[in-house]
């Protein structure tokens, strides 16, 4: 692992999105949100899964240019298809247009169809808690979590993201519902850690805290066994049943690729309600230091990162280092 | 346990709540919602409550004849005060006054602060898809839950419902963050049984499946260790802001019991996607039987009941023909 400027991944990673059919704005913003995940010590879902997104470029999964199209309207809820282009791009679209939603409305709702792996879900939560909403988003997945009952992965683990703004560090929540994210076992193991808690199965059917031998299986723990199984259900129906997308067991159907997922943004302009959120966070703090809110450690991460550089692995810098210069 | 018709369950609570200045109508209603819950099998958060109600009646906590009075609007979200009447039907109010706003505005979302327990939060899931929407709601507690990294009950359990609507049976999710609900163990103490994974502490810190050891220390495990304890935190913090009611940490504070809590109502009247919800639930029944999706049982559960009676606590039923006798 080493430590490069914020800055000089950002150039790299658009100097390589402007070679794949990127314009100079929609590079720039989609650098700076998979650097962002690497600044805020995400770096299971940054600059790790660049080499992906070329990947999904090159076999026409991702469509650098395309922007989502809106098909339908509720009022404060709207349908948009995301017309494949890039996820982190269109999320990042849906929850400025939630927003703008909320302005009208006080609560705005985007459903997105056909949209792309959203890389980092926390930057779409960072987004609105910025800009003074309470934001709330989730995405569907293809089928990588057994529900309680089954040993076969027929749901999604469908990573929920809520953020509550507050000027000394917002909460932000972001999680799959399985126990840890695939992003999160790769980390694991590409460190060579075992997981903290019992993660999911081996191929043997054995409870394991082995990170790689639960990737192979593809039978993570839902969280809390049939509650994290039922919420992922729910989740992919609302998904799917609002945008007019996919569900999870249609997604990787015939590629055996996650693309075409569904997802919902939704922003909350919320009326006064001062100092509850601090309120809130002191009484944790002041019970027990040991308590930490989702989104605490960010802040911190992001000052070093900012003072020391973005942490990135060694040999994944060179890789993309290599990509850019051969362009 | 034993097996009494639901419109004799109804009969007695109606006689006991008008006795305690229910209106004809509203006693009507309350009975109804609690024997609901008996009626779908979830003996935890039905007629086992009534005494408590009875309690919080008896000393104020709950006031039989309060409205919601609006306090704000957005538009398509609004502020509704819950005045402390009765948990139960001031949800079923703030679900009703969602689908409202939901017909006008695609979604709708009400916020209620200075209410009372639910009791069956699923009722409110069941009430959205039975008029066709999708609907979401939780609530704040009372502090009962250890979040991660403490062992002191800090959070709440917040309970989280999502209904979908499906002809051939609804999917209707009733969650609370921690493994087992306090209504839940009590019923598995109750019954003599074991808890069928482990769901909490004990007094002394060692991980149990001792429904009564769990409730006595005030400790059970949030799902997903910190996953369901982050869940927590932002439920409540979006319930508080929302409504300008109170937080989890605020809740019982002076007086001990658990009043005032905050909650949240969305409603969706969703566009058509003809068939996907069945689609999807026969995705998963058709790759393993043995998966559930949830709210599955309750259609089964509910014809049993009406074929052969609510199941209701022999002691408990005794109990409650003593108090309208004696009214």
């Amino acid at each position: 692992m080493k430590r490069v400027p914020y800055s000089d991944a950002v150039t790299i990673l658009v100097a390589i999105l402007e070679s794949r059919g990127f314009n100079p704005a929609r590079a720039k913003l989609s650098a700076e949100l998979i650097c962002e995940a690497n600044r805020d010590g995400v770096l299971s879902h940054g600059l790790a899964r660049f080499p992906n997104l070329l990947s999904a470029i090159e076999s026409g999964i991702v469509i650098p240019d395309a922007e989502p199209v809106l098909t339908w309207s509720g009022g404060a809820i709207e349908r948009w298809d995301g017309q494949q282009g890039p996820g982190n791009l269109n999320a990042h679209f849906s929850m400025a247009r939630a927003m703008e939603l909320a302005d009208e409305n006080g609560i705005g709702c985007v459903a997105l169809s056909n949209t792309n792996h959203w890389m980092r879900g926390g930057n779409t939560g960072w987004q609105a808690v910025r800009s003074g909403y309470i934001g709330m988003c989730w995405t569907n997945t293809m089928p990588n979590l057994p529900p309680w009952g089954s040993t076969h992965p027929l749901v999604g683990n469908n990573p929920l993201v809520i953020g509550i703004p507050r000027v000394d560090g917002p909460v932000v929540l972001d999680m799959a519902m399985s126990q840890f994210s695939y992003g999160a076992l790769s980390s694991y193991a590409s460190s060579g850690q075992t997981l903290p808690v019992t993660g999911g199965y081996d191929t043997n059917g054995h409870l394991t805290d082995d990170p790689a031998a639960i990737s192979e299986s593809v039978r993570p723990l839902p969280i809390g066994f049939w509650k994290g199984s039922g919420l992922a259900i729910v989740l992919d129906l609302m998904a799917a049943l609002l945008s007019g997308g996919r569900a999870t067991y249609q997604i990787a159907m015939n590629s055996g690729k996650e693309t075409e997922v569904s997802q919902i943004f939704m922003a909350f302009s919320p009326p006064e309600h001062p100092g509850l959120a601090d309120r809130v966070v002191e009484s944790l703090k002041s019970a027990d230091e040991e308590v930490f809110y989702p989104g605490q450690r960010t802040a911190k991460t992001r000052e070093e990162s900012d003072r020391l550089g973005i942490q990135v692995d060694d040999e994944l810098w060179s890789r993309l280092n290599e990509i850019a210069g051969i362009r």
